[in-house]
């Protein structure tokens, strides 16, 4: 098995600083490789949010994890920053794929590579629901196919 | 694609009970995916705790989560009681792949199952270090294929 | 200025049984000051659950939390055990201000002793609202005035 | 008993950006009370840290956290920022005792104000030990007795 190289910044069209906290670190002194899933999720939401996609208090339809998963290249740690690459790499009926790039400060390769799955649901019913036609537009504004690297 | 099948309780030969807290549910009422990778890593550490395979304070080599994934079932909610299921799948040289299955209260389907891959370093060097005899018999105690299910 | 003396297990008239987890612990090996938090949040709210005084999902008043506080005299490890004591201390119109024993384990006397105060207002308005006879009632089981020691 | 009143972005000399995280929101939308001890933590760490005063691989003496606590004023939700104001009130042979406020985004009044009280110790043998000359100056560059309000 070959290890999977780390992607570039230039993979990611969207991006998001996410500070690291104190508490950030564990026992090792470096974050610890839960805490990326809290990145994740950050990158993830924000972009819904400030593009209006995701009201709390309004929506009646809720984006639910079904997979995750995270790769880790390198360390990171307190006060180091992160910053969140974020593009979608498939865009179904009912659900979306993100790829989210982590990258310690200023470097140019990924600390930790991502992957995050959101099915839309109803709130109520918990069946799955079509995405909106003003999410899928704005989420093909950062579509980009995983590169065959 | 298939959907794939959530795990039994008798696909894991070791068990750790992990009380939810209050502060796990997020916004939506239910535990957020990020803070299963702390049942994850929780069951994993207390396992080789236990079985004297890991001192915080005395340890000279520590493993690295290099890769770690969680796919997602049903959900589970405070104050739920987590039953974590967990299996060795692969044990390399330096390596060991862990399978985690997460259920709620006395479910016998998963309502999670999570993978963990650490590697074995030398603290300072960062190098790849071989596992122990006694890691490796003591893990090899949890080995267990993955069904063809 | 004399430092407060940690109070005693017999202090508390309620306990809940709080495993640590591995995250809990920070750079300096030992859980963390603001974890000690959850647990104060954990034994307060599985205790209001545990009696039938919340429930998220039909609630119309909400516990907001105005005032809360922390002395540490010992320090706690994962995989130590916390046992949360709980009492009442004050038990006013709107608000409850509960006092928590944190035991390391088996230990009598407290590694930390918090305080938290809920004031009851209505989710909409977010004014204050009386507490229910029926809280009232469950609340003085665990009332108990702060010994003058 | 009166309610405190909160204070103001003038009160403070030092000031640190936190932006909130997706996950620090609980079941009632707004941050967790727990999660502000976070950000009390990360803004007195980060001072120390980047006046050369902590670092966690080299320092043979701990800042233990002893005291802490917080009351709030208003509600926090992501994704507001979070500017968390620093000063210290009280300055021991081995102690020290900072005020922190946390402001929402521009606001000038304070959405909550901890505090918390740090024993500098051996790492080895937990007994007090002098603040050295270097820090004394650092925080007193900070130093700003609570006003009488």
């Amino acid at each position: 098995m070959s290890r999977p190289l780390p992607p570039m910044r230039s993979d990611y069209p969207h991006f998001l600083a996410i500070p690291t906290r104190w508490n950030d670190n564990d026992s090792y002194g470096h974050v610890n490789n839960a805490v990326y899933y809290y990145f994740i999720d950050t990158v993830v939401n924000c972009f819904l949010i400030d593009n209006g996609l995701l009201d709390l208090k309004t929506s009646t339809t809720i984006g639910l994890a079904v997979d995750t998963g995270c790769k880790f290249f390198d360390s990171v740690e307190y006060p180091d920053i992160v910053q969140a690459g974020l593009r979608v790499t498939k865009l179904g009926n009912s659900s979306v794929t993100y790829d989210i790039g982590l990258f310690k400060n200023d470097k140019d390769t990924a600390a930790a590579q991502g992957h995050f799955v959101h099915v839309y649901v109803d709130e109520k019913t918990r069946r799955p629901v079509k995405i909106s036609d003003k999410m899928r537009e704005t989420l093909k504004g950062i579509h980009k196919e995983e590169s065959t690297a």
